[in-house]
């Protein structure tokens, strides 16, 4: 990529501030980009020419709105959009037109933004995919929920993308696609006018290109000054973490993230190994009660109202949610809860902890989206957590890596993961 | 009231399973009522006589669905209903109708409840009045902001409201309309489909005639057998907190909270007097430091697209909310944090604590619907909380008592508040 499409997004916006870029033309270069790829990929639910252009002249039009002038970002389809469709992945809601924006997209917005698309999201976020393929191999999945985002970006067809997270629908895919995916502090982006699934798991985050854009687009739209304009630590103290579900790991994962180790003495960061505490184990399991109960209860209308129209997977969800009785439910929060107070001592002077994004590769086909067991933990935690690409495996398909954060440091994780983002390009 | 309508809501869906009370002739006595008073006290938004004898017939035909069978409820028009109008107290929503029902109107319509019309709300559940009046004298406020569910049910024209708190607009109104309002411990009921204004304050709860329909129907609701079939405890221990806003408390509130206290003692309860601890002082501002930014943000897209039918109220709370930094926001959700850890100290052995609900009697005006200053630490705590009448003051209007309890042991602050409710009635 060269032209405007590859500048970052702080530098896009500013040229287009300092009218050195029109924002129609910039704007115009990620349409020829869709134009050239999309039919390959499947990455949108909905885009429209016209809309966007029309949107990119208004930007030429006025004063700066904000540090985000200009720059079209998409939409994962389960964020409620007003001037666009929004299905949340389920024909239960064709053709939808809500009647607000989302919160997220609203803020954006305000910063000088507006939507390039709506990005395809598996149903209502869970497990049953929609038409997006993988950019690296069309015949593997791009992941999920998020898979039109973290394809989009990966294709170059988006500068950034909204994702959502409630297993680990942002880290995963991105992992897969070989972007950089950013799951924020629980809470931290707010939720309104995103489709509830488990509030006490959904997460906003973005898919991005790089870990500055990533962490400059979610400051601005969190007014966090320390996250926007993020450097990379000096010499980062970075734990190394075989977690439980270690034996997931498949060898492509277990090299990466040797890779990454050596990438990361390399570069100058102290890198030791950590242990989850024993009384984590449950945590994945714990997540899954979580959310299996929360959703069953969350989309009770369209269980009750629309079951004709929910698929076998999500349908089998629902049917597992309703019978966890809430002791179980009950007791499951408390367990996070228990784990969150003992985080601390996890990170120990660790700034970010490195884990498996994912299993490995991304699997061949497209009725799976793969597994989030790497991420299921972070995400009940409620930690903050980026996926950086760390090469790729012996398919010839991107892999990553995760970095978790200290819950509410985002910007102290995302300096480590500028160093680390480095450190794998010195090495790459 | 005598006939169908004085029946509790557990008798009623009884004798409606069991064919000796027919769901239409239930439904119509709830519609004559409000034929009789609606056209005085204001406290809908939207009913259709046609819609809810249409739902009862339909249960009368049809084998009973759960334990909620025939069950009209009244539900606050912040919250989605499909089949009603939902305008959220603002002109920006007007005629508008969501998708989906709320979670909580599904999960009641999956017991065999169905919705007998919308309730009025202030203005994005903030401070702006909609029309309704205190069904005890029209003079005064009802309070807010679920000001039509507290009025509706005090006037005899709902058996149950839902309603919503985000500072105190379930205990208050509850209070000033002599009825029972019952917030859970946060998060208990799912709040997809309610309109999102602050997201770690936003909580579901009803408004009810006695404190065993408020637990009944939320304990069916959220699937819960130990506050579906609550009973009074038998000598509970409970507390009485002078809070550290006890200043606000007028000669009203102090007399309700003496006379309570006496009552309790004269039937048995073990009654101490327990204190808040000191750093708590500095909840009630914490509180409104998280609403006031959290829905500066939440309503974002109202506030930057519909400036104009945004009351001076709520701009100016979003003016203020954008003016407290991440910095500011992050120290008080802390300080919460906190908080609830000191809790358990402070509930020491009390299965409860009586805190007032409000500052005195309903102020007289429309203009205002009453300070939430009693309500504030609680909502922030997550604590369930419930309003218990009280007797009244000296201009003649309603006074309640709040009874708080431990997070997540609802069942036990029923069982306490039964006990209390019972008191209260035979010291009356």
């Amino acid at each position: 990529m060269s032209g405007p499409t590859s500048l970052s997004l702080r530098a896009a916006a500013q040229q287009i501030a300092a009218k050195r870029l029109s924002a129609a033309d910039y704007a115009a270069a990620w349409l020829a980009r869709i134009e050239a790829r999309e039919a390959e990929i499947g990455a949108w639910q909905y885009v429209d020419r016209d809309t966007v252009l029309t949107a990119a002249r208004r930007c030429d039009d006025e004063a700066p709105r904000g540090p985000l002038h200009g720059l079209p970002i998409a939409v994962k389809d389960l964020i409620d959009t007003v001037g666009l469709p929004t299905e949340y992945g389920s024909p239960i809601y064709k053709g939808h037109r809500p009647a607000a924006d989302a919160a997220c997209v609203a803020l954006a917005r305000a910063a000088g933004a507006f939507g390039l698309g709506k990005t395809i999201t598996t149903e209502f976020a869970y497990f049953s995919p929609g038409k997006t393929v993988n950019p690296h191999n069309p015949a593997h999945t791009p992941g999920g929920s998020s898979s039109g985002s973290a394809a989009a970006v990966a294709a170059g067809m988006a500068p950034l993308a909204f994702g959502t997270q409630t297993a680990g629908s942002i880290l995963r895919p991105a992992s897969y696609c070989g972007v950089v995916g950013y799951k924020p502090t629980f809470g931290l982006i707010p939720r309104a006018g995103i489709k509830s699934l488990a509030e006490s798991l959904d997460t906003v985050g973005v898919i991005a290109r790089t870990v500055e854009d990533a962490a400059f687009f979610v400051g601005v739209l969190t007014g966090r000054g320390a996250l926007r304009d993020v450097a990379a630590a000096p010499a980062p103290r970075i734990g190394f973490c075989r977690t439980p579900m270690w034996d997931e790991a498949e060898p492509a994962t277990v090299a990466a993230l040797d890779r990454a180790r050596g990438a990361l003495l390399a570069a100058g960061a102290r890198v030791e190994d950590v242990a989850v505490p024993a009384e984590h184990r449950g945590l994945v399991t714990a997540q899954d009660t979580v959310m299996a109960y929360e959703m069953a209860r969350a989309l009770a209308d369209e269980r009750v109202r629309h079951g004709d129209l929910i698929s076998p997977a999500l349908a089998q969800l629902f049917d597992r949610g309703l019978t966890i009785g809430p002791e179980v439910y009950d007791a499951a929060r408390a367990e996070a809860a228990m784990a969150r107070q003992r985080l601390p001592a996890f990170f120990a002077d660790c700034a970010a902890v490195v884990v498996p994004a994912a299993p490995g590769e991304a699997p061949a086909g497209h009725a799976y989206t793969g597994n989030p067991v790497f991420n299921r933990m972070w995400t009940l935690l409620g930690t903050p957590a980026v996926t950086i690409p760390a090469g790729s495996g012996t398919a010839g398909l991107p892999i990553g890596v995760q970095l978790v954060g200290r819950v509410g440091d985002d910007a102290a994780l995302m300096a480590a993961a500028l160093f680390s983002e480095r450190a794998f390009a010195v090495a790459a």
